[in-house]
């Protein structure tokens, strides 16, 4: 069987990069072509990219031209990881051309007729597909998004307990690590021995997106959980992977070892089906008091597992805990991957 | 006027290095007596401490000969900063052979009969002096405490809204900067590009202190405030400051603007009676969108005023805010020593 | 006596930050003008600033307007922080219009008629500026230059050497902080558990800037020192203060106690006159294995004193040991204000 | 062929880990008995160690029982990483009763009768084997090191030169990393925001050991190379990977573009005889200004390559370069894997 064709627009990005290597021995895609902004357009992939991965560039992409992210590659579908102001036009110019575009950036993801994608929760979504062409007129291609890099591992905190006892309230505090900023997004100076309780537009993503996510399609549209979140987003001089302080109150009330194992038993349609990014266990609930560490264990399951830990009684709400995700695989790269398996199971992809 | 003598118990750790600094130039109280465990016990100052200041030690300390720490010291009072197994019988000890005790340390915070006192919040406490004299039998000595270096910053987050609004809920993450460590509290590889959701005995401190400090003496006992605390404690790779992401709920329901301007007014007896550690302002309310930050907003008021900012509604409680407090003046060396002058202004200690 | 008027171009940037703050009780100058780009230009300096210092901004020059660097400033004198390429015309237009010129900036420094000064080691240089005026054909302005940061640090390690045994051949290592690289400079993820083994520009500065300044000035040229230096420059994840690993070579060879004793006696002319930015000891020797460190020992003399540790016979060259040298303060504000009371305790500056 | 079984004395510190990891797959080795600290006897592997990788324990360790460092191990020999002070007894021990011993520990490196071996290197130096039997009166058992993680690294930019060129003069200053130090070996405040000038026998290590490996073994004894080093050896805040600044001064006088080829050029028995732990490239030649940095070339060759960059002509030695290597893989668990991989290519190992 041959393999699907990939785009990556945005490929030169620590995102790209990661996309990149996550490809590089796919079993059902490859890439075929990358592209990113006019002014790298023409270069040799290996040649301009400023690259920063432990691994070595891919044979197969090393010699790619970049090309412009214009609606003219050579490819199945395109997987986009681009600033938003560029992905509004760029991502719907390649729907429209007919391109399936699997988007990691924050543009559509809230709007209506666009699915917010994490397969192990609300794979369902993805059947509003067929609307969005017709609402929009597109023939072939259509876009899905995945989350922010934080709201998804703040969601895999969620969906098991809403599904099981019903959510109430959410109040997160994160610690964000610096690659999250993208590599020109933040000066030395700013974060070395540093915190900064502030990142722009994301409080508003994390109080939002999971409603979405964790809302319901009933075949005609996308209703939202009836839950509320309070966020406070800080970036915190950690290289790889955010950190989330959560309490939640819950319509049900279990009790302790009913909640941890209730993460410990989540599974979701990529397990089930065996995706090939998918991480054996999409949360693992540590037992130690001192974890969940970005440091020790933001490479569970290759960076697809979330880190559960500190699971105990909240004097106000009901739980509190500590999450961790890698916010680059689990919460870009690997989310948009996972997207595309998930597309690509349920027919939605086709060379 | 003579000075009053003080002598320094835990003379040669961080908090002892600052309160010889801090006390440098005091116009009420000199350094007498610097005292440290056995094994630094007879070496001079100068020549024992690992100073760590950026300003040099002090001509009148730097030849000191450090004591142990057993209450025979030539001065008027003691100011202690001691690990709590070590506090728990060595304070006790000074305040029966007569000595006011001042502590940092935590083993009598809670004790019922010890004052645990931020002057700015509850003076008033130290009245129950007396009560703890005859309670324990002590002649001329006693023991007053100030609260842990992250409730300290939290109280002047809480203190001017329960005075004026009433405090019905507060849930709090803080990230706790490596000085709050100690010296040799944390190992190099644990916390560079790490954070640790964890600090031993934190959380039950925090969720428990603000309850004494804003509760009520009477003239007979100290009764605790009738609001609920939960607290989540990091160690971030900060050097020093406190950031503490807040959300409370209130009794009564001010607009913002009101509860900027509750902040901003907020002054106490050490502000009014000029004491010579106070600052200016005791709270500093920022408004700009990225602030506080431990980096640029620790020193504010020489590291004794407490920076409030991203005050702004919450979505599950009331409102929510970051407080910055430095944890090793505020928290610590000036929280003992404002405590020392509240002392001095009310006739507790006399030469 | 009236204090004379300095304008400081480029005052909104890290240096110029710290010469607001260095100038705020100065004996002799005081603040103006504040001057910085056209982008903020027209904007009180306390509103606009991006204010990083942990003092807070002086109350003179909160409220002044922010001009543009065009030689019309109410001033007596500029002092001038400002990169390479705006200097050279900038620099030269205030020399032109009639305004000395004290430039931190690095355009001029090695220019045949431009001292280059260091006031403890080569101040007769200065008296190279009526040489530079008649050939400019300059008025009463005149450029006078201190040298790069890393440079500064490391002639306090050579110049007494040179004087007393005669220098050879300097083989140094930099370790440089990320403040000496500006604001903008670095990208947070470049920097943060990395190290860049480059420097644009710095190790030509480094190996060139000290010869001019160890050499003669005959009373028409400034002759160059006759020693090789071989630089590598570093960029490392400290905060500020740059740490520099030599080894030399020396005419003479004397015992390692003299080469200490060497180090230890040197001053200069700031010290005999007392300039107020003038450190007591120009040069502290520590002995103790480990120092100096960045973090114990940049603030040394008030950031103005060069630490020089680990003195010790090389096995290849003559003696090794390690210098540190506050950059932004010894290394830029305080090298250029300490130029400015240089000419003007020697009639060079008038009101 | 049934793989030898190797015992790791050392086996829950951090090198002892990577040693664990790197012979999970191994396809002559497999481990048979993990061995540490009294204190962590009897415990099973999993339950105690403080695991620190990225990639989980692996199942064939987990379950092992830890025993003490006694040589009454069920093993066909040893791999030792042990603290100079205990490895001086246990090593010995081990030898006497009959294992062959590769250590990774500095005790008995410059030990006139022990081999000091980098296979690309000095491999005949494992030819001492035997004279070492005879004059130790040893029966099966024997001594093999691996130099310091520092001298690795140094010496892959060392040895082509010297065997092409002829090595007369070496000036080196390090950068090293913190997992260099150990586990508990570096307190947080004393690197966060800092660099340590000073590293315990550090420089001895360096200015001895490369003399030793770059000696000559004639059958009878170990001559040492005949040219002189110097070094400065730094510890500063970056979590893997030491880089070494080197300037060098060569008998015969190479162009710039020799030195660079003689680099590439390097090959060594590993890679003509395909160990399984041997990277393709021993030396990479970096041409980039910026490199190499740790945090973007560590991981080159999986850790086992050596970066080189910066190659350039030095005014006062002939020519200087940065080396980067991961001290704890090529400069510690890889080394000593690598040593027993030569032994058991030369018949030294036997099941």
């Amino acid at each position: 069987v041959r393999k699907l064709k990939v785009g990556i627009l945005g490929a030169t990005g620590a995102v790209g990069q990661h996309l990149v290597l996550a490809l590089e021995d796919h079993p059902w895609f490859e890439v075929s072509e990358v592209a990113a902004s006019d002014k790298s357009a023409g270069f040799k992939y290996g040649a301009r990219v400023n690259w920063r991965q432990a691994a070595p560039i891919p044979d197969a992409c090393r010699n790619l031209i970049i090309k412009e992210c214009v609606p003219e590659l050579a490819c199945d579908f395109v997987i986009a990881s681009l600033s938003a102001d560029v992905a509004k036009e760029v991502e719907y110019a390649f729907a429209q051309a007919g391109y399936p575009v699997i988007s990691n950036s924050s543009y559509y993801r809230m709007h209506e007729a666009v699915p917010l994608v994490i397969p192990e929760i609300n794979p369902d979504h993805i059947d509003a597909i067929p609307l969005q062409k017709s609402k929009e007129h597109f023939d072939k291609g259509y876009l899905v998004t995945n989350p922010n890099c934080t709201t998804i591992g703040l969601c895999f905190g969620l969906a098991p307990l809403d599904a099981q006892f019903g959510l109430e309230k959410v109040l997160v505090t994160t610690m964000q690590a610096i690659s999250g900023a993208g590599y020109t997004g933040l000066h030395a100076v700013d974060i070395v021995d540093n915190i900064i309780p502030w990142i722009s537009g994301e409080e508003a993503k994390v109080e939002s997106e999971p409603k979405k996510i964790l809302g319901r399609f009933d075949g005609r549209k996308i209703s939202y959980g009836d839950f509320a979140i309070s966020a406070q987003c800080n970036r915190v001089p950690v290289e790889d992977g955010h950190t989330i302080c959560v309490s939640v109150a819950l319509k049900q009330k279990p009790r302790l070892a009913d909640l941890k194992e209730c993460f410990r038993a989540f599974k979701g349609l990529p397990q089930e089906a065996r995706f090939p990014t998918a991480p054996h266990n999409p949360i693992v609930v540590l037992e130690e008091d001192n974890r969940p560490q970005p440091k020790l264990d933001r490479n569970l399951g290759a960076g697809m597992t979330t880190a559960i830990g500190r699971v105990r009684a909240c004097p106000i709400l009901d739980y509190k805990f500590v999450i961790l995700s890698h916010n680059l695989v689990r919460g870009a790269a690997g989310a948009a991957l996972l997207n595309a398996e998930l597309l690509y199971h349920k027919g939605y992809l086709r060379g």
